[in-house]
């Protein structure tokens, strides 16, 4: 399928998503959780990810440990508390594709979605990013959440009647091309957007897979 | 490139890693660590590798838990030693492939020769996903050996001139399609080889790549 259909069907999954993501950021970032999250950010980048306490956090926030717990259960949700809300979204925008959409875009129409909602987030994304990168307990992290999104946009390919080995194949190449694109969204030099680094890091698979 | 290629290129890279192989199992199984090695994954499949010691695998091979630990440093190794060697064959096969050899056939090859190595160990193959299948955390290594390969795959990949994001996104499908495969080939009632469900699922990856 070309490329225009991928872009529009990657439009109407961004419009399809808009409330539910406005509803996410809401849920996501209230003040009190926004302020927990920045100063736990800042923190992790001054001194490492092991060695910030959540007491540590709280009081860089201005607030209590005790409202840190309202909002995380520990530490490391700072980090990995959206990745359930990414996964849904992600597997409903598969599930909400049209009838006849080949299953690599449905998944291409999925990230375009993912791009949407990261794409705004770029400074949180970076400094995530950075987090993680330092520590090898959180990357291992970082491929399991990974590898279970894939899992579930599997799932969603077979309810939607595409058979093995291709919604398996379908879904894990939809992933390395996220991973490959994030990786060079984060890049230093970088001024492309996601979306953009996403369509062209598919568009190179289609070309490697075909031999070129 | 043709699967003729492909399968040519497979079979040039088995044979340059004929001896490279005998080497290893010979490393990989003199009779004490053979020994070991069926009585981990005895016990492991009887009571959940949790639960079993390195003094109880000791025991049921008939040796000292001195002469475990001899041949490995703890009781995960039983089962994650063989990642290394894994890797190195991959790399050797990328490495060694033709000049001019497409990327994706450079790995497809590099597979074919994995195929050769554990189609030769299929017991121990099954008994030893059946282990890992069952523990939360023995997958979640099992995904970290694969990314770590898939790492050193684009490394590869890179060394040989191909670029990025071409190499990464080669190495990922790569793994993508062998971790597909692996998972038919272990499933009940699967009569296929190996190799054969690699090739079968490279081929479906590009099918669904191409939009199918």
């Amino acid at each position: 399928m070309s490329v225009a259909v991928i872009s529009l069907h990657g439009m109407m999954s961004v419009a399809v998503v808009g409330r539910r993501y406005a509803r996410c950021m809401a849920r996501w970032k209230p003040d009190g959780r926004g302020r927990l999250e920045q100063a736990a950010l800042e923190l992790f980048g001054e001194r490492g990810f092991e060695k910030v306490t959540v007491a540590e956090i709280a009081a860089r926030a201005g607030l209590t440990e005790r409202t840190f717990f309202r909002h995380y259960a520990d530490k490391r949700e700072v980090l990995f508390g959206g990745g359930p809300m990414l996964q849904e979204l992600l597997v409903n925008a598969v599930t909400d594709a049209p009838d006849g959409t080949a299953p690599i875009d449905t998944v291409a129409g999925a990230l375009d979605a993912v791009a949407a909602l990261l794409g705004a987030r770029r400074d949180f994304a970076l400094k995530r990013h950075a987090v993680i990168a330092a520590n090898a307990e959180l990357r291992e992290r970082e491929l399991i959440k990974l590898a279970l999104i894939a899992a579930s946009l599997a799932e969603a390919l077979r309810a939607r009647g595409v058979k093995e080995p291709a919604a398996s194949l379908t879904a894990e190449a939809g992933i390395a091309v996220f991973r490959v694109a994030f990786e060079r969204w984060v890049a230093p030099k970088n001024r492309q957007t996601l979306a953009r680094l996403i369509r062209s890091s598919l568009d190179e698979l289609k070309a490697v897979t075909a031999g070129a």
